[in-house]
């Protein structure tokens, strides 16, 4: 007899764009050139000021372990960060870096809730949440969203929710790209303070936001957990180096945990971070290119039937509505790689009740490839 | 009304080893200089090699997201590693690259044990297992160990303990240095078997051996987790990247499980890594600086009065009964720290019930540095 599998281990979902990727992968070792529209993340390396500051502190650091909530000067940095990006005043103690912002969501469910408690999120949304929070014996609560709001939280949604203990807000949204504004954010702050519900605040996407208003958590509220990362508009997703901003009382108990389960963030990282904030130009410059990509895609895609979209207000998701199409995304996704070398996500990676009918194309690539995925796909659509 | 903290959130232990660096600091900052002997991290950087490599891999690859198990080139180079140094055959596919062993613990513990299940372990041990499994809601079993058995879990142990779903063996250990031989081990894995008990096995400071006989888990069992890390013999702490070896049922539980809680290790780190393997001149001479330390004060300290060690058979600590000079070791280890300057860890960090007479040593250092300590522990202990 030998050990068990336990229960939680074999629940957990795996990312079915995962097969999409190794789909696509056979396809490529097969010859097939593939347009890569599945992937979260840069085409970018870091900026070059980034790169820069690795090298030098592989010359002159040891590359030792540092302290549990992170370097001083990064946790300093990004304090300024919210001063000067959100004329908020943030102090340094209250920054604690993660490894990447999956390093910061264990922390934060650790630190506010115990087995049982619920968590309301919106439905579609990033699928780790509830795996995270279902692997804690955490319970996910999925709040009904539609295009009407955004396919984000609402007060009014929350009242419907029952006992909750959390709420995980995420503007911009993957897989939506749409956000919460200041005066949503504020209402929904107020009804967590209200009602003693923890809100936590995934703001991984800002900084890469095309029209619209978005709103960071610290604006309204000391009470809430901001989580961020530098990989996505500072272009670092292999650094794995993110942060999260969090109330002045679970400062403490975020770093005896941090302590027991990370010891420290990766240091090389973490210098590279710091000076990521010195490279501003090189970061809009690839936001610039965002934009570009979002409005072909736009103008492209309704001429191959791809019509009815989230308002992708940010991050770099079209989150497509197929229903017209198909009942079965995964399917969908399945032959439109095979058949044109497009990959993108089914829906029901991201909404599991009603993801059938969706699927998340990703903009984060080039202006060429982005040409030639809507050239295939009209071609496909319409022979 | 805000949001709570969570009582687990409130529960976890900190390091005391943290106030003892903090107050170290502080006495720095004053102008002194104080012998650290109570980091456990190497004094080295990355060997050469895994530096270099890191520079080219800055200067070519993107650095961004890998497969969540680690990369295939460096999967398939630790499991050549067990070939070449335990002699024995493991597949590429059972290795999975973590965040360090911290990474590692998390997976193996909700891969294997559900809420309310019972892991069993030494104390004196490293404090994060019980503080990891507690977070976890699971409920961590000492097994009451002494001298005779080198600290170390027995068979006869655990018959003793009750229902037990889990093992956690640390060999060399942290604090004490000693190790589990292959008999030990083997019986220790058949026990396991036999009950249905998962054995995690801690072999994070493999290649630190001085003497005595230490054993892999791999050897004797296809169904142990083996953790590792490349934190020690390999001195890169601040780079984060360890592993584990599973069993062939565990590999899938654990890739959706590593999907969700980390995305992927960090990418840098895993290129380094893997040229670290080429690396053995130097870091075997780490070793050697290791063991004329382990020598030095195993010769200088007993005349202050420190005669009492248990059997520093691997690793780079000394873990010293000092319950003849002291019942409070915390109040010790800071009176030593500010009369002396030399800083060690209290071990009420690694044994709750009897650390009060205890503490741990560390030889990482450089040769001046436990001459230096040996000198002033003993005017302080002889003035």
């Amino acid at each position: 007899m030998s050990g068990k599998l336990s229960r939680r281990g074999g629940a957990v979902d795996p990312f079915i764009v995962m097969d999409v990727m190794a789909a696509a992968a056979e396809k490529e070792a097969a010859g097939d050139t593939v347009i890569h529209l599945e992937v979260g993340q840069p085409s970018t390396p870091a900026p070059k000021g980034a790169l820069a500051a690795a090298h030098a502190a592989l010359d002159s650091d040891r590359i030792g372990y540092v302290a549990a909530l992170g370097i001083p000067a990064l946790r300093e940095r990004i304090a300024r960060h919210y001063r000067e990006a959100y004329r908020t005043e943030v102090s340094p103690e209250r920054v604690i870096v993660t490894t990447g912002s999956s390093g910061g969501f264990p922390l934060a469910f650790l630190a506010s809730f115990d087995a049982g408690d619920r968590v309301a999120l919106a439905a579609p949304g990033y699928p780790a949440y509830r795996n995270i929070l279902t692997a804690l014996n955490l319970e996910a609560v999925d709040l009904p969203t539609s295009a009407a709001d955004l396919f984000q939280p609402t007060v009014e949604a929350l009242k419907k929710a029952g006992r909750i203990d959390g709420l995980i807000v995420a503007s911009p949204s993957n897989p939506t790209g749409t956000m919460v504004g200041h005066a949503e954010m504020k209402a929904l702050a107020g009804w967590c303070a209200d009602n003693g519900v923890r809100l936590i605040s995934d703001e991984i996407y800002h900084g890469i936001v095309y029209e619209g208003d978005t709103a960071s958590a610290v604006e309204v509220s000391d009470e809430a957990i901001v989580v961020n990362s530098f990989s996505k508009y500072f272009s670092m997703t292999g650094w794995r180096v993110g942060w999260l901003v969090v109330p002045q009382e679970l400062v403490r108990p975020i770093e005896r945990l941090t302590q027991n389960f990370f010891i420290s963030v990766p240091t090389l990282s973490q210098h590279a971070a710091l000076a990521a904030f010195d490279c501003r130009g090189e970061l809009d410059g690839h936001v610039r290119r965002y934009r570009r990509n979002r409005d072909l895609l736009l103008a492209g895609l309704p001429e191959a039937g791809f019509d009815r979209f989230a308002p992708a207000e940010g991050a770099f998701y079209l989150y497509c509505d197929v229903a017209h199409l198909t009942n079965d995304s995964r399917d969908f996704c399945k032959r439109m790689l095979a058949e044109t070398g497009v990959a993108t996500t089914p829906g029901v990676d991201f909404d599991r009740a009603r993801g059938a009918g969706t699927l998340r194309i990703s903009f984060a690539g080039s202006a060429a490839e982005m040409e030639e995925a809507v050239r295939r796909l009209k071609a496909w659509r319409r022979p």
